[in-house]
């Protein structure tokens, strides 16, 4: 009997690995397309993009998939929900009855349209101009309401599109989140505006030629430990992480010559994200066992590179005399703490990649209320460059000049990424409560960083977070490694010290 | 009756346009193998591609796609063999024929197989190391000889594998054509070695920075009429050009700082194979109406742009001062006629891509010889880099000083393609007998090539050649544009005069 389980589970692992290889082609043909397909290709690649979602579909929702999981469900093999086969039989069938209900051609026009989206998407931003973005945009939030309805839910629409980001989380979970966020956030804000200190920034908007960028942020990731053997950084117009193989994990990132925390901290981002893909355990590559748990996980694992480590005063303490040699003709006359100030300014500006650690959660709030707004037909298309600028006026108090810096700034939307947004800002609390929890376990972290030693923090990462997959989900996995549920305490905490002793509060 | 004929052809063309989807991802897998996949991910690319060449022989090979042929090739649509429905039903036919022979677990693990080889190949490049390749290159000449046998073959086993890359050609008639090109490239040659001019060829050899060399072959690549919004330019150890979709044709060179030749007619050259794809009919992609007819063919659209055009004095009448204000430093003491020799020099050399118009014919030779040898067990892989050596002591009088320039120095063995280089000769001779037909027909061909005037001739090209797919196979198509079956003559010829005129024969 249980040679038999056996034997279905190993079956289950084939079909799910072949799956796997058509599901990292399909990467492949998603990377090439932001970084260097030659721009009259969109309309074959949205054809290949679709055509290949619609085999690998088929795969993920054959009836023969589905009796080995009823069978496996229940069998001894799965008795432990956290071993690798309890996860594996237990997650595949959640993607499974997720998948099955929904139709094939409805996946296929969402992959060609979210190709579509994001090339008109690029053109729109490029010519500063929404209405060219219009049509797709509006395609899209269709298809994403059928694909919501299609995956049915008991509170509201966005609960659908949600679950498939972040896994087991609620519209109403996170509206409070967000919304207890601001309500700690917005006084935090208004003792900063209120202070006397200003800090000078402008050391950050000097001439950094980007070719020695370029060089900084590959000696960045490989120092934190990025594997180049594994990997590769690429240029683009909007940054990412992909993964194309077990052991093929690519980053982009931009560069804008007059101000280099563009590249700085999206390199370290994005950086994090590809660590935790490259943690992962090969053995289980394209079953659960081996798979990240949520966007939200994901996110904590960029954000704790870039802030929690990268804007700490340890690592520049460390790097800058580093980053000085590289670039001698603006950064010579200026002083470590000078530097460290200048990275953690707070202060509202209308791009969310760009914004500080305080402001970023409000970014995320407009645009989780927009998207709401959008899949329930509360705002008109056309009417959605000015609801977000008064959101962006309401909120933080700015107005975006144009639609490239408003509306136009974030790729998600063209891709048919509703639903999304709401997981950066979950990851910035669970990379709180995690690097607190490595605090007390490694002892002198600020010290290992500061001497350029990052190994026992990322190992302390991989050992508690990323080997093991999706054994865990992502509320299990925080409360198993930082003995508690997730709360804003660490966040608030984290931010409030930090602003406290550079504006003096 | 005939409304059913369209009905069956019309789904065999969707099924074939659904494959093609898939052939075009294919592509893309191994053009990213080869321009920038992180090293540690070979093995699992090798999985990727295997796994996908499955998929795609399982479509090719569907008995359904059978019955559809079977009933369309007496069909009434299929009439004139040279009508776009005639051409598709009888290709698909003989390639549905050859698919069919072939079992998928050998296709896949060709596939497999080769990607490992080119991981080696490159490797044992790097390292000028033949042994590191020795066992892939055992395991391709085993599989490859298991191909030719389920293909079958009157004569010779290469005959089943040349089939594939030039369908209706035989073993025994390309030896005549290269014995016969040799009886009278050999005498050539000794006149050469004979005579007295000596050509100064340092000039090629002076510093070309690799930035400007960038530059300047695509610059070269669009003045000729690539266009780059259909395609792009990247850096590979083995130049090669590859469509991933109608509008998206990839070419790569490489770049030897001080040897400018290496990319200038590397670029023109593979420039020459795009033109060729990219002047296919769009609407008939993916069917044999909308592909390239052979090798032959294909690589006599290269040759003619790096040969016919790229050494001819007319193009550097036109070209050369731009050249001379990209490399002052480089060439501003040489004479247009100067550079004109020293890029038509005669001499004997060991490297293939880099050989003379005259001695590049008998590298393929060699090529040929030994590659049949293989495939008849008639040399010990072990054996191989002595043998090529002997074979260049003996053809070329010169002897290689390592494997990488020696037997390592071509990357298709490494992928399998065992039949592949006869075509390049063939290539030879179709370029010299079109160009010869495209000067009559054009006028003042030198004219308009040294007022830099492509257009005429490469529309000649598109209209002769290009749009007509496999609708006429090479040796019709020969006889349609230039009134006679393929000769030696209009090569040789050709030849001739050149080397008369610079050697003072």
């Amino acid at each position: 009997m249980s040679e038999n389980y056996q034997k279905t589970f190993d079956r289950l692992c084939l079909s799910m690995r072949e799956t796997a290889l058509l599901r990292s082609t399909f990467s492949l043909l998603g990377w090439d397309e932001q970084t260097g397909m030659p721009p009259a290709a969109a309309d074959y690649r949205g054809e290949q993009m679709a055509h290949l979602a619609g085999i690998i579909h088929r795969r993920r929702t054959d009836s023969q998939l589905g009796d080995w999981l009823e069978q496996l469900a229940e069998s001894p093999l799965c008795a432990d929900p956290h071993s690798v086969q309890g996860t594996i039989v237990r997650e595949s069938k959640r993607q499974f009855e997720r998948h099955r209900k929904l139709p094939e051609a409805l996946v296929m026009e969402l992959t060609r349209t979210a190709v579509q989206g994001q090339h008109d998407w690029q053109q729109a931003r490029a010519k500063n101009d929404f209405s060219i973005f219009m049509p797709s945009l509006t395609k899209l939030v269709g298809l994403k309401q059928q694909e919501a309805d299609a995956i049915g839910y008991s509170d509201c629409r966005y609960d659908a599109l949600l679950d498939e980001y972040e896994p087991w989380e609620t519209t109403a979970r996170v509206k409070n989140i967000l919304e207890g966020l601001r309500e700690e956030l917005v006084p935090l804000l208004q003792e900063i505006k209120n202070s006397d200190t200003t800090i000078e920034t402008g050391c950050l908007n000097r001439n950094f030629p980007v070719e020695k960028q370029r060089r900084v942020g590959k000696e960045v990731a490989e120092n934190i430990g990025f594997d180049f053997q594994q990997g590769r950084l690429d240029t683009t117009v909007h940054p990412f992480c992909t993964e194309i193989g077990p052991y093929d994990t690519r980053i982009t990132t931009r560069y804008d010559e007059n101000f280099l925390p563009t590249s700085l901290f999206g390199v370290l981002h994005e950086s994090g994200h590809a660590i935790y893909e490259q943690g992962l355990c090969k053995e289980w590559y394209g079953l659960p066992a081996g798979e990240t748990i949520s966007l939200g996980i994901h996110e904590s694992q960029s954000r704790i590179w870039e802030n929690q480590i990268g804007r700490s005063r340890a690592f520049w303490t460390g790097y800058f005399p580093r980053l000085q040699s590289v670039f001698p003709e603006a950064l010579r006359d200026i002083s470590l703490e000078s530097f460290y100030h200048a990275i953690n300014t707070v202060t509202p500006s209308p791009i969310r990649v760009e914004a500080d650690e305080i402001t970023y959660n409000l970014h995320i709030l407009i645009r989780f209320e927009l998207e709401q707004l959008l899949l329930n037909d509360d705002v008109a298309i056309q009417d959605l460059p000015e609801a977000w600028d008064d959101k962006y006026e309401s909120y933080l108090g700015i107005r975006p000049q144009t639609a490239s810096e408003g509306v136009l700034q974030d790729i998600h939307w063209s891709g048919g990424a509703f639903g999304y947004f709401p997981t950066y800002a979950l990851g910035n609390l669970y990379s709180a409560q995690f690097f607190a929890k490595s605090e007390t376990d490694l002892g002198d972290l600020t010290t290992q960083v500061a001497n350029g030693h990052f190994d026992p923090f990322r190992e302390w990462l991989r050992e508690n977070i990323h080997q093991h997959g999706q054994c865990y989900s992502a509320g299990e996995l925080v409360e198993r490694v930082t003995g508690e549920p997730l709360t804003h305490r660490y966040l608030i905490d984290y931010l409030r010290t930090k602003a406290s002793e550079i504006y003096g509060l």
